[in-house]
């Protein structure tokens, strides 16, 4: 076959997602320095020493170099969650622990990085992707955890799981969505142990 | 005796609390259409024909006005809370009534009057006193229906009342908080049918 038509191999600067991987490293920590809010992709731009047109190439707004943050984040924040419902055997202290991860690995970003804080609170509030994606990873947790619980015997049954599942969830969600934990910080002291201990109950079979 | 020290009753007014309501009355009207936190004292007197000066004799600050019709405000929604609860004989239908009359009164107010929301909004993130008497008014009425429930035989009580309550209280409280309540209302159709389920199985005996 003729191949004239396709060009020679140019010499070649870093990959596309090299490329992005360094402006997200550079985002974060001029973000986490400045915050997200304040700060203009032409801000930005000159703090890493980039064109705003190559920032561009890359990521078609501001927003979608903080999903990309957010998401790393929320990540993390997952990998805790995971981390410590797998570290116990016994569906009970899974769930116990996991009420606790979600608190503290959301009040851990909060006090620690309350300027990287500010673009969850934009994801949450704005329904992102990364933060839907994260509510359905917490969902999921759950519902496998009714699951094996279940099937352990330690969880009652009557109830259609997807009900169970719901309402645990409604419980959660003031300390899963960043907006309302931050307004809630001066309750999450006692709340994982006094709300994973409702759910217990409410769990027994 | 004599009694000559004592003077002759003066020519008075309306009495001291009747010129309160008066400007209490004055002022929800007047929040209720240009908001809270935008209007000053100044503004307030303009409108309601009053000096500036005459207002502070009655009230030390705006927030002392806000807090008046935010006592009156919340105070509706007890009352409404209160005669949910009433409405109905035993304590498991009592709870039910009570978390989806808390969602609606507050809901209510936030969607009839976002004007005044404002003020119940400052109230509860400031913690002004009427909003804290509101939360204690709401815990008695939640450790009072307890206490029913545990005489009648429908609640368990191998698990201490005040750690019951403060549980309930904990699901119930983005509910009451009218911050959270804002955040949460794409939330609130099913809620208060799942979380008094989930709360109701909790309390089996």
């Amino acid at each position: 076959m003729n191949n004239a038509t396709s060009s020679p191999p140019a010499a070649r600067g870093p990959a596309d997602h090299e490329v992005r991987a360094q402006i997200v490293v550079a985002a974060t920590e001029h973000f986490s320095q400045y915050g997200y809010e304040k700060t203009t992709v032409s801000d930005l731009a000159k703090a890493i020493g980039f064109s705003k047109a190559y920032i561009y190439k890359f990521f078609e707004s501001k927003q979608a170099i903080g999903e990309m943050i957010c998401s790393n984040c929320l990540r993390e924040i997952e990998a805790d969650i995971r981390a410590a419902v797998d570290g116990v055997d016994r569906p009970p202290e899974k769930l116990r622990r996991m009420f606790k991860a979600i608190v503290d690995s959301g009040l851990r970003l909060f006090f620690q990085d309350r300027k990287l804080y500010e673009i969850a609170i934009s994801a949450a509030s704005e329904r992102w992707p990364s933060a839907i994606a994260h509510e359905e990873c917490i969902r999921q947790m759950l519902l496998e955890l009714l699951r094996q619980g279940r099937e352990s015997g330690d969880f009652e049954r009557k109830t259609p799981i997807d009900e169970t599942a719901a309402a645990i969830y409604l419980v959660m969600h003031p300390y899963i969505n960043p907006v309302i934990l931050q307004l809630s910080s001066h309750y999450t002291g006692q709340a994982p142990a006094q709300l994973s201990g409702l759910v217990l109950r409410s769990l027994s079979p």
